[in-house]
């Protein structure tokens, strides 16, 4: 069974509000660019390479608002873009998805509104089945890395609710159990959002397969006590060096990882490259509301009142702590300079 | 001002409820044994140093229920002993505590039984009295390991909710505040039961101390990011050799700051060493209920129902990760196992 996290049909957008996930599996309509900026900027829908299909099709559902007249269309199109972009800073593949409707755009600004709108919808439907095949190829890929009776330590959610496919990282423990190996996944529950806990732990239950969630302070203890074999993890933004953004916690891993000697690895598709960044340092890294700490599942307060707290929503995991990154051309490993750009290369 | 968790006046015992705060404010009066079992057993009353003295006037108020018949009170004296002790495994100031009532009922057995209870009530007292000035000396000891405007990271609860005094490594903080020294400190939030967050965050409030709680997975990046200066926590139980066990968390906040290079100092009295074990490897480590991952503050689910949990309640944390043990007879650097030893003859 194929499981999806947003539908698009008859040019209507729908979306699983990922928010109330696993109480509550409730499906929303994305009416308008407002709806779809929201539903981005409160994490209704998360997941770097899912934002940008879904930013793309926010933008198609834009479009028949738009004015007919061609300049004010072009100029009012590139306000929905610049407008989506903002949203949120540090998953690139929004930007990226964006920016390629708007080339579209521009490239073709010589024929009719109609006709832009035509290609651009088609573009859309385009990037969400190239995503789709990127899942499956990233899945093929790592897939190789696991063995039977594999226990693996995961963090955040990447599977089919982070990407319009099977995943990244999670596609490639869905890949393994396809290929009838047994694996145990650890779950770190991911906080201050908790998509470990109640968006990983829920795909995992989905597609049966064995797992535990674990405070994320813990991850360390359970790779001293031997209990962990690999990390996959997924990524917001990849620098040219290999280095790293993905949701906190990425780094306090790759370091417990790096001590252990036990293998960490990156999986991510060609969109979550930024090659035009040299190395991490230069990723813009987003910081939440203090409530998202301070009061759990938005409702439970669990510090007193007036109390502080510091919410950097992504970290850094420098490119020498990683033993390779799963892409859906192959996989990539150090020196990450040269075979990053060697596999870009390949895909431009 | 002086805050207090526990209070022992006119025979009867009460305790501030740990589970309800920062929420609530609620004093509790222990009744009897088994009162006193589930508040140690539920987290009531938590902190290493807090249960031994704590446990101790559970006893105490246990007394009163014995027969008088002398080798029938010895029986049920030692049955309750042994109750009390096998509540929680990790903390050795439980059982140490209790040992030392033991000791001195079986040393005094030849006295009336009259005699031998108002000897166990004045040791609790003394216990009490001692616990408060152990607090006092690690406070003076370690505060000089603090410089104005140092950003402390610490982890769980560790002033005086942990312990009958003002604390152990909160209270290096609270004296370094009153040597006039600047002190911010990043309060790691503790999953799962939240003792950074609910607790310390509400005792540095109350002290008047720049704090910020962070989730626990953020602490590697915070001091990537060059905003920690130093770490101090404190211990549940430390071996011959100096390993440490100590709230689940731990070993991860002291393998980043190994990497980064940050002090890790752990603050913790004499009643809180095990000399009888050689090795951290030796320590029992509490495996506590699923459900305090699976539903937060025992109430709020944030996984899908029927997923499994991992819970150990504590980790190790090797000697080797660990700059200095500031305790109550003075700052205790490497070698440990001959530092130790040399330091807890003075005392013993």
């Amino acid at each position: 069974m194929t499981y999806v996290s947003i539908k698009f049909s008859k040019n209507r957008l729908f979306y699983i509000d990922q928010t109330k996930l696993p109480l509550e599996e409730k499906w929303l309509e994305c009416k308008n660019l407002n709806d779809g900026y929201s539903a981005i900027k409160n994490l209704n829908v998360r997941g770097a390479p899912l934002i940008g299909i879904f930013a793309a099709y926010v933008i198609i559902i834009h479009l028949k608002s738009l004015p007919l007249e061609k300049s004010l269309f072009l100029k009012e199109f590139k306000r929905a873009i610049a407008y989506l972009k903002g949203c949120r800073p540090t998953a690139v593949n929004l930007a990226w998805a964006l920016q390629r409707l708007e080339t579209l755009c521009w490239e073709n600004q010589s024929r009719s509104v109609s006709r832009i709108k035509e290609m651009l919808a088609r573009e859309a439907r385009l990037m969400h089945r190239e995503d789709i095949s990127l899942c499956d190829n990233m899945a093929a890929f790592g897939a190789k890395l696991i063995s039977d009776n594999d226990r693996v330590l995961t963090h955040c959610n990447t599977g089919f609710l982070a990407t319009a496919g099977k995943g990244t990282a999670l596609a490639v423990i869905y890949q393994a159990k396809k290929d009838k190996k047994n694996v145990t996944v650890y779950v770190d529950e991911t906080r201050p959002l908790l998509q470990g806990a109640r968006l990983t732990a829920w795909e995992l239950m989905k597609n049966k397969i064995t797992a535990f969630v674990i405070c994320d302070n813990s991850a360390a203890y359970l790779m001293r006590k031997g209990l962990i074999d690999k990390v996959f993890v997924g990524a917001d933004r990849i620098a040219a060096n290999g280095d790293v953004a993905n949701k906190i916690g990425t780094y306090s891993a790759a370091l417990a990882a790096n001590f252990h000697k036990i293998p960490f690895y990156v999986v991510a598709p060609f969109t979550t490259f930024d090659l035009s960044l040299a190395s991490g340092g230069d990723i813009p890294i987003e910081q939440r509301p203090q409530d998202e700490v301070r009061l759990i599942m938005g409702s439970l307060p669990v510090v007193p009142k007036k109390a502080k707290a510091c919410n950097f929503a992504f970290d850094l995991t420098p490119h020498d702590l990683i033993t390779a990154i799963v892409s859906d051309k192959g996989i990539i490993y150090p020196p990450y300079k040269e075979n990053i750009k060697k596999i870009m290369v390949k895909i431009m």
